[in-house]
């Protein structure tokens, strides 16, 4: 018999049955809010067929994701042009694996798309923390007059949660407005890289903890394939310290978004992100 | 005193006032429906810049644009992720342009932004004819389950205009019931070049006429930057030659749309889009 | 139940079981005897992508591919560094589908990848004529003291096949001595167009006919994804009418050959292979 | 009424009156002597276009740009072909902009442009210090036979400053000689990073100060879109921190030089000069 | 003995000595007075690069360049920022060529570096015609108040030959004026194509010409590697044709101008442009 | 006589004829085993061109590599579709070399060319030690059923080598069987820098080193410009130092590999690996 190769239709391997599995992985292409330079919408695809380049193996945490039960559920199929429509299919698929006890694991578009998760998230773990990776503060009241926007999505979520349950990390760019709010003590706001973030997990001890990454907590250096790149991120290998000290938390969901792969000429943003996804599944296992 | 040589705000030199003008361009920077590549969204901004490389003459029509009043009035500052907001600012900027007897020539945006120019068209002329240049039949009863969509915009059309009303050329991209509805005698539909052009004019006589060019009616070879390239379209010059041909009938409006500039790298497609621009604008003028 | 968007595993839903299936698709993905610019091994994942952008219904021949049965067999896992182990996995292939009484039609990888199937049609059909449409002759007899390459290939199935038996169209590249070889009577060469294609199609008959496409036959203005792209080729229009002219034949396999997705910076050079790729599946209908 | 939102005009927001502003920005839009890769003309334009995707609010300084007096006066139309000319124009601006009280703050264009700002400087200024961050030493005595290049600018400030007034930081590129004559006493050269900073900032004390920024000082990583990128720069945060320490001087005068638009596929380039010139107005305040 | 295979140091082996050959190939690498996109300064190194992918055999003329005696001078090291200086060096150089009673051939460079090859060849055949491709009229008194620019180099020509010695062919843009100039009977106009050029070969007879290709002649759709692209140009067959048309003519200098390499992200316009001045040494062998 | 400045024929100036020199470079344009994207063949050339950017003088040895005897024996002429011949080719010119007295330094190519030359090295200096700089272990015993590949070259190494002869630094991708195989002892690995350097050289001694730098040690943010790119990496001046370093050391034979240039828009990275070549050199000379 001839050896077949055919287009992986899974994220590095991540084979398992849903009923079977820990983690699901589902991607949400949406970017219908995008102000800026759209296209997020292509990152779950562009994932799975780039995984490929990518060993299983992690000689950070030691450990190789291929003995871990993980499902990929594949993307959701998100109508353009109706938010609320998208959002609540994401809320539904969400709520479906959190009920059977699984971890989701969402890769973005927009960052907007991680609030149904969240609200999810929530309802069966009202004590929930969320720690937040990203360049930007998104606390915007609302933005060109709309409240649901990926520049206001962890204000929603804080209408959610209240003071105290929000951690911010590598956060550089933002209005005075949202950086003085922050501070006001409605959420721990952790100034362009992760220096407090030691603190934070001893804070959070047992806590249910849900982890969003916008990947442009990065720096354009390495991840310039994003809509709005900001100077003086964070380094890969200081992410990667990062997933390692959030490890010992519970973490019982999370995401990784805004990988805009069309401005990505290289590849080596798509390449980023498909291993710090690798990261994040091993984080999540409390190694 | 020193020469300045600000960034440009029209499009090539059109500085006439609102008040003067007979032709009104505006942009409808609008892309949310957009399924596969989006963008659109820039090609307003970048066909004001890029009209810079542009001489304002004509050799098609050895006319000048700069001897006619057309007022620039900039771009429409739309809300992504509400189609029925954006569709609605572009129908009022429409009203306005038509009630003070002028004509206006939308720069898109996708197709969609054409729909409320054209409603407000049909409501100041009840005679209205359609002249769609395009790839696509966009004749679609609706799309992912939605009524407005780049891929309906010109079934939208029929809906309020009815049979014997729509001329469409260049087409060679749709489903199979979207070919048999127009040749149900629904559009006059005329595949993937201008064959039957001549003929439409003559049966439009002195029928007023809204000319919509989504430019993807070119062959990608000379237009690659738009979001669903279709090879076999028109050449440059047949559509100079169309336009010239069309030119004898009373345009009251018109628009250009689905350029986007970011698929766009050697800058052909934009330099393309801002040429057919200029001879749009003198079709409009029954040299 | 919330819909999914998975990726394509099949090429433009042609998802017909092996068994039940009159056409079989499969990717070749390799380029390893490619001189210039390689990456033609990209093409066979790029167009099953991409062909989520094209319609199943074709304006060309009136017809829609989903009413006929094809199988998307995927692609082989062809080892680089070694053409004769890659040649070896083809040639299987190839007789598989033909001992099925199926029809092979193979998406390359570089021009090479051809001979195997060729040689397994000459085995089942000793009548077997060769229509080539490319810009080059690849009729070397060897090269850099190769006789695998792609530039040797069409060279190759003369050995096999004899004079009289090889129809080349749209060919305007190659050495002195290949197109003084080919004019002795050796192939029936057309220089850069199809102009002597209905001679070719009477003569042939009723002969069964194996049709190989090196896509660089197109001019580099439509089709610029491609390793050695050569000035003067055929327009989209003309291609397609190629193809309507010679679907009256016995075609009883065909290949696309040397798309090289990763020159392809606007993605429309993948666009029109797969439109290619459709028309040949309905050329091949005897519509 | 409708929103419009038109193309930026000024850098953003920068819109005061010539009349009330501290600072005046202007673009000297010239590369003439470029001998590797052109396009810095491009730059000026790029920047206003793409600081739209920038906040006002630097959370470095905790400060907002939109507090302060900032007038953007536009670009010179500066001729090509014509050095002499074009270096004429800018000292007529600088001039303007000096005997009116203000601080130049001028976009390149390459590095030459600094030159007639310099000397403007140093007519009002006679105790006039030069801070340099760049890649390159730019101390050659001529450069291809030309006393007026890129090359040699600094050796041209040089020239009209002698010893001890120039601070060069970053420097990793030049000639032997070049380093050498710099040791010799000429210069305060700083090699490859801001380690002598502080110290120069403490001997400059009250003098006034003109700073000149190459922004390929920063790592080709963080900024490609240069014409001679140099690996082993600084970060994006080394270079604040250095803003952050200069911004107890006296500075009178600036420029940020360098930005090679078209060689910048990702945008990151760009936006990151929108940043740099935001922190340096940020740095002229004496915050 | 190890086969090596170095950098070609001409162009698709042109390596007879300056001593023997007919034909004397030379690269002007000059963009210093371009005023909008730089960069043709690449096109002669790029080029030879390149020419490796090109066979020496045309199937137009069925002739091989490697019977001819071609030498290739390499490119002169023109002073940016000095367009005196540069022009005099290729004064110089084609002085030197035509002295020896041989053909130059030169490669630009932007369009102004033929202003001094014609100078010298009006020198020594007083009798000389211009044959000239262009998309451009380049027939501007002045530009920016600059008599030498890219802009004006036909009329600099003119000035020195006065009327009815110009055929200008394929030209689509310009000034009112410079069209209604050319029309008074200052040269001989076709307005983009080449439908008058066999009355202009017929009415040149045994006049010596110097021919001057602006390759943006061609269309952008197989030429986007070029400054200023003009939609509605020749193809590339078209052009063929014109050079056999003039390969009757006493042609006694010729040079090929304005590609320019960094816009040509695909390779397509530096094959094209390679692929011209082999057809080019061919035309000029009058074969 | 007019300047002429041609196409450079060798790297940064390195004319010293073969008897002459110290250090041989030689190019190996060969990727044919390369899995993942291909397109190091290009390396050598681009290098050679891009290196007219690059000063000979570097400050961080502060020597001049025009000081040295260096010989450019251009690029070998490798059969694509044989890695045997390849190698052979390979080995043969390493031989010449090591057998003269003379150091070769190898341009890739994929990793595979090092070992050829490795295997001449060994024949010569029994007691050789091998320090390899790499994002990648390369230790697999085969690659989809070859041993010899890319990904398998310092395991065919080791093979010759044996036990605590190889050292690696910057590793930071594998397979865990490659990663454990490794800690047994087989090599002395560092994960993702250079900690154990000081200590590896201290053990190494007087032993001569054959110095193998896979350019992917590199972070992809400074170069991305290859075919596998792997977060996590050094940077630049870390390279440097280690380099530094190392040049205690007696190297007797050096490579540098895995630039592929086609996915270099930017040019920053054939930018990086020149300069980087210009270290290896000074690294070779004990300075």
């Amino acid at each position: 018999m001839i050896n077949k190769n055919t287009l992986p239709t899974n994220f590095l391997g991540c084979e398992s049955s849903f009923e079977d599995s820990d983690i699901v992985i589902f991607g949400a292409p949406y970017d219908g809010t995008t102000t800026f330079r759209p296209g997020t919408r292509f990152a779950p695809a562009a994932m799975r067929t780039d995984s490929l380049g990518l060993e299983t193996y992690s000689p950070y945490f030691d450990a190789d994701i291929s003995d871990y039960k993980i499902h990929d559920y594949g993307d959701l199929d998100l109508p353009f042009g109706s938010p609320t429509k998208a959002l609540k299919m994401i809320s539904e698929t969400s709520k479906l694996i959190f009920e059977k006890g699984k971890k989701p694991l969402m890769i973005g578009g927009e960052h907007l798309v991680s609030l149904p998760s969240i609200e999810q998230a929530v309802k069966l773990y009202p004590e929930l923390r969320i720690i937040h990776f990203d360049a930007h503060t998104d606390l915007r009241e609302e933005y060109i007059g709309e409240p649901l926007s990926h520049s206001t999505v962890i204000r929603r979520a804080w209408d959610i949660l209240g003071d105290n349950r929000i951690y911010q990390f590598g956060i550089r760019s933002g209005t005075r407005e949202e950086f003085y709010w922050a501070k006001d003590g409605h959420t721990n706001l952790c100034l362009h890289n992760f220096d407090t973030l030691a603190a934070a997990v001893s804070q959070i001890g047992a806590a249910p903890v849900y982890l969003t990454i916008d990947l442009d907590v990065l720096d354009p250096s390495i991840f310039s394939g994003t809509g709005t790149p900001e100077a003086g991120g964070v380094t890969f290998l200081q992410l990667i310290n990062a997933l390692q000290a959030v490890s010992s938390l519970n973490i019982i969901g999370a995401d990784v978004v805004e990988l805009s792969p069309h401005y990505d000429h290289s590849g080596a943003s798509t390449a980023v992100a498909c291993k710090v996804l690798r990261e994040v599944i091993l984080t999540m296992q409390n190694l």
